[in-house]
């Protein structure tokens, strides 16, 4: 029994189009309709046959739908919402993708009064954007975190649930704002030192920009694939997780602070305390299966 | 003609260990001869039949070299110099593989009056380490930096330089304050970053431990790569490159603070901006090779 038969997705970029592409996968039976506010990408999407339908409006898309994901960057969920509130149908269960959620269930709430919404992130993705950077087994072992309000009816959550756990994901409940913290720690406060870290090497003058590429297996090269990510997606993140980003970067900046003094002050022991302790982190990482455990992320080595 | 026919390598961690594999599989003819001052690992290596020969001592190891490369952290160059510096052949050239090449060229030349050094930093590796870790192709496609002073023979360069070509690396020279600049931006300071969010986000009260790691695919566990690289190695690189590292650091931290305060302000084009710049120094990384050009680092998502 599928959780659902009618399934719209809104916003066919990279976490769109690998819903699309995962239901057509797990779910064959569904009907399938996407959308998308950008005509290019409606083009590309009807092209490469993401979808049963892709509409040319939201109200269209979503009119006959009994789940509607809005995959659009967490700035514009609300004016997304908007677009279909008067077509949506009373029955059906709104749900989105976006990386922070409290913010995100107030803007759902206003522009669809009434509706039955439980908001999700699936805490998976790659530094590409665009429907063809998607593909269906992105969020495998990965896990969906949803975010019901305390009044939302449990079976709808149930619903979402299922869906996602077809998909291949694990899923996760909790309250949004503590789905915001964690977040802010596991993925925000991450991007913002990457994006950060390769501004700085690119406004160098002594050392060269050329220098800086050419020698960024050191480490550097790491860093840059996050700071590769749509940067629309991002700002939205931050300006929209404003205050648990600052707090978690102010924390950031303390343990930076005192690392800088240690070496400044030739405090070995305080370095290898923890950079033993990071290693463990590491490792946990591995065997929980959220990472890859082969040397260099497995980067080819010919 | 190969550029050397006895070549001994003090240190058999994951570098060590892979140029003594390097060198098997592209200079089969090499008399190769290895050395660590861990008995453990001597054992270790002897095992898995690293070299043609496992001293038991550092002296025994260099008195037919005609190349000693030292592959210790540089904290240990000198001593680990100093160990055989009676019986170096006068002949044979001396070169290393530190990530800091100022102090460490001091130090050999102190540890080894009258020597011809060669300082060298392969820029390559894995976040994993010992005898075990290393394999042949680790250096191909990768730079690797020759620092040689203003005195030392031409040819012992060009030699040192042959070598490195033939286990697949490109080589490049460099004065050796140059190189300790380059690098720390390139590599020092993204381990110091790396290592002190790892920090900051296990100390967490109100997000557990349990949690980072569940939903690390988020971007944090790109950082937990790097952070669990060797302790002892880089506890050393940051005490031996202290300055160069103080002055990037100061710099990102400016840099952090700026983006700190548009976020605080809600300045989204000034994040906007900053996130597209950022996007294109990952596209030159993947088209100058130095990285692969699949999504997400290639990761397997099965």
């Amino acid at each position: 029994m599928l959780p659902f038969a009618r399934v719209t997705v809104v916003g066919l970029g990279l976490i769109g189009s690998s819903i699309a592409r995962a239901v057509r996968a797990s779910m064959p039976t569904v009907r399938l309709t996407g959308y998308d506010a950008d005509a290019e990408v409606r083009e590309t999407a009807r092209r490469i046959d993401l979808a049963d339908d892709i509409a040319d409006s939201a109200g269209a898309a979503v009119i006959d739908a009994d789940l509607v994901i809005l995959c659009v960057p967490v700035g514009a969920m609300g004016t997304a919402a908007a677009s279909f509130a008067e077509e949506l149908p009373a029955e059906a269960i709104v749900s989105d993708v976006g990386s922070c959620k409290a913010s995100v269930a107030a803007a759902l709430t206003e522009a669809l009064p009434g509706a039955t919404i439980v908001p999700a992130h699936p805490v998976a993705g790659t530094e590409q954007s665009g429907p063809e950077a998607g593909f269906a087994t992105l969020f495998r072992h990965r896990w969906c975190i949803l975010t019901p309000a305390a009044d939302t009816d449990p079976l709808a959550t149930e619903r979402v649930a299922e869906f996602w756990r077809r998909l291949g994901a694990d899923v996760e409940t909790m309250d949004a704002e503590h789905h915001d913290r964690v977040l802010a720690i596991t993925s925000h406060l991450p991007h913002l030192i990457a994006y950060t870290i390769v501004g700085t090497a690119s406004d160098l003058e002594e050392v060269t920009k050329g220098e800086v590429i050419k020698y960024s297996a050191g480490g550097f090269r790491d860093f840059t694939r996050i700071a590769a990510s749509d940067p629309t997606m991002w700002r939205d993140v931050f300006l929209t997780n404003r205050e648990a980003v600052l707090e978690m970067l102010q924390r950031f900046s303390e343990d930076l602070s005192a690392l800088q003094r240690a070496i400044r002050w030739g405090k070995g022991d305080e370095l290898f305390d923890l950079f033993t302790r990071t290693r463990a982190v590491r490792r946990s990482i591995v065997e929980q299966g959220q990472d890859d455990a082969a040397a260099d992320f497995g980067r080819s080595h010919e």
